[in-house]
């Protein structure tokens, strides 16, 4: 963990306000940190829904293959999260960490082990010993209290340098919902998803089948348009649970994916969805930067995604804006390189509002000047027109910079 | 260009003998660097054949361009090379400037212009104004020597910190024939192709399909299975000129693919493929280690080489291994956002002869003192068996440092 806060750190935290069905502890449970938190809980009240979106990595960990598997029936009464050790590559171990974790959560949440999700971060391929915390998780959905989100996003970090927090209210039918959401990741961030846990819950009433659709569209422009270091790791897991508790106050129940009153809460959903991955690529391990690449002209959107990621993760290109080069042949290079259709005398290049490259070549009015001093701003914005087609997307990134091999080549020892 | 050599560095480069028919000199042009020559002329004998292969980027350069057109006819008389400047995405005013290079470079060397071959590095997307040198040519054809090869390695370096060069002297039915190569390259280095230019030369007497067909099988486990950063130029360029200088001296004209009697040639050729690739990547940008990678048991070769690239590329894998961690967990993660099969309780992981993990788990022997020491060599060795199929292949690549981002950060500026 660094000890430095990113200076691309929101410059203050919202405050997050009680989930109606929600209730959290958290506890230091020395799993490989010592004297902070590491250890989370999140009860829910009976009658939650859930959804999940998790990694596609070929070697998920056992965490996510129990969050998987226990989907299925929609219900969720509690979360455990660790941060220190991913129980990732772990085998037959890991899986029994899993299930020792799952059936002491459930008798401590007096629920079905099915009811149980969990997720796990730091470390791959070191044993998970679920003694060091099964015997804290009855105490701990005891003592759990809605007021403790500020508590939650801290003890699921691992290198973040701050926790990641988002809350927004909105109505449906008239009766004001609150959706509440954490996040953590820094590194191995890529696509398919981020690494990174992020965990969202809401006193909103809507059926799992629809949480779920929801989540998974709103992932796409968001957890999954974010890159750090083009490494996905074997754990990315986010969530989404709806208590239901507004009901009480009058709320519908919604289990029409059509249903019109959905439509304001959808887009707060995705407005906390971009905001808490914007914050990931913030926190990127040794972020001095944000980098948004918009691609147009494509293909296809997806042809414009991939040349957009292409450029996103070009060391090159990120090494560049990490030295405040206007290097734009870099980008080029990574158009070039995408395998995606491109014409290069179609091709034309803006940093900001600057056109540094039109129709396959330098722009005629271009200003090293100019653009150097755009370079030095926090947020560099990188349009590419292909000239193609209609196929459009935005991907965010950030640079690349001594710290991150510095944090990266003595993470684990 | 960086002040130190790298640590990688061959301790002694070897003495490099003339080629029959192969004549060169070289210029300081001072289109980029000060004090020191960037312009390279190969001047070749009538009657001289040559292949050819590139980047595959969609955004080639401008000479990438007019190697591929005059390749058809497979004849070349002189080559002309310089550094500095990449004449990539540099649109109607690239092609001028090719135009001009060639045909001030065919008038010096007395020979067609489809019989020229260019080839430029550098920077990307600066106008390469051929002023700057066309009026060298015809000195420097009229003084090309024979035993300028060292002269040669060194004219086309970038960042480079050490020229590379190979030679190797074999017998084509009985008759001694000799190979040379040279190359460059140190960053924007990804398969199809490295971000280099390498061109080797031999007096043997081989019809230009033959070459071709020798030089593109030589490359897929040679320069197309290196990579430094995933990055791939808009420039790469490998050529392969045979002068038949030997055919005085008794050697036969190969005409046929499947001649016997090249088979000792094609072996050395690949040697010297191999060589030089190897070179490229311990000349990597801030490297400090080499770095193999090989896949063995998957579903196929293809699927083999995609897993490699897959580790060899990723960040935090190569970050570890600049820390001198034995962070195989970033392995499993690397091989899972492959894409390919891969199932992870089959998986097995090598660092050297040390197995570190096996059947999807620590390996029960696993001693982190062991695998640290390794990890302290010059040279990584890092083998994965997917337990798959009989599918295997071999990566190369190197360590991600500080240096590579600090080189990177600001090469341009």
């Amino acid at each position: 963990m660094s000890e430095a806060v990113s200076p691309l750190a929101p410059k203050k935290q919202p405050k997050m306000p009680p989930i109606d069905g929600v209730r959290i502890a958290t506890a230091e449970a020395g799993i490989k940190y010592k004297s902070r938190t590491d250890l989370l809980v999140i009860a829910f009240d009976t009658g939650t829904t859930a959804a999940g979106v998790f990694t596609r990595s070929k070697c998920p960990s056992a965490p996510v293959e129990l969050c998987r598997q226990n989907l299925s029936d929609g219900s969720a009464r509690v979360l455990v999260v660790n941060s220190g050790n991913a129980n990732a590559f772990t085998g037959k171990r890991g899986r029994e960490t899993t299930r020792m974790t799952a059936e002491a959560a459930a008798k401590a949440a007096g629920c079905k082990e099915s009811e149980v999700f969990l997720a796990s971060t730091g470390v791959i391929g070191e044993p998970l010993d679920a003694g060091r915390f099964t015997h804290l998780l009855a105490g701990m959905v005891a003592k759990a209290a809605p007021d403790r989100w500020a508590d939650a996003g801290r003890a699921i970090m691992t290198t973040d340098t701050y926790p990641k927090y988002a809350t927004a209210t909105v109505e449906i039918d008239g009766v004001p919902v609150t959706i509440n959401g954490i996040a953590k990741g820094a590194g191995m961030i890529a696509p398919d998803m981020a690494t990174m846990l992020s965990f969202v819950a809401t006193d909103a009433a809507i059926e799992a089948h629809i949480l779920q659709d929801m989540l998974a569209k709103g992932t796409a422009r968001t957890f999954n348009a974010v890159t750090v270091d083009s490494d996905t790791s074997t754990s990315d897991t986010l969530m989404l649970f709806a208590t239901g508790a507004a009901e009480k106050r009058g709320a519908p129940r919604i289990s029409d994916p059509k249903d019109a009153r959905l439509a304001q809460f959808r887009r707060a959903l995705n407005r906390i969805l971009k905001n808490l991955a914007l914050q990931v690529v913030r926190d990127g391990e040794g972020a001095r930067k944000q980098v948004e690449v918009t691609v147009t002209g494509a293909k296809s959107a997806r042809s414009a995604k991939r040349v957009a990621l292409s450029i996103a993760n070009s060391p090159l290109v990120k090494t560049a804006i990490a030295g405040e080069d206007a290097n734009w042949g870099r980008v080029v290079m990574a158009v070039g390189k995408a395998g995606e259709p491109a014409e290069r005398d179609l091709l034309s290049i803006w940093f900001g509002d600057i056109r540094v490259a039109f129709a396959g070549e330098r722009d005629q009015a271009y200003s090293e000047a100019a653009t150097s001093a755009y370079m030095k701003g926090d947020e560099v914005a990188i349009r590419v027109d292909l000239g193609l087609g209609r196929g459009k997307a935005t991907v965010w990134t950030c640079d690349l910079t001594k710290e991150y091999v510095a944090i990266n080549g003595d993470y684990r020892s």
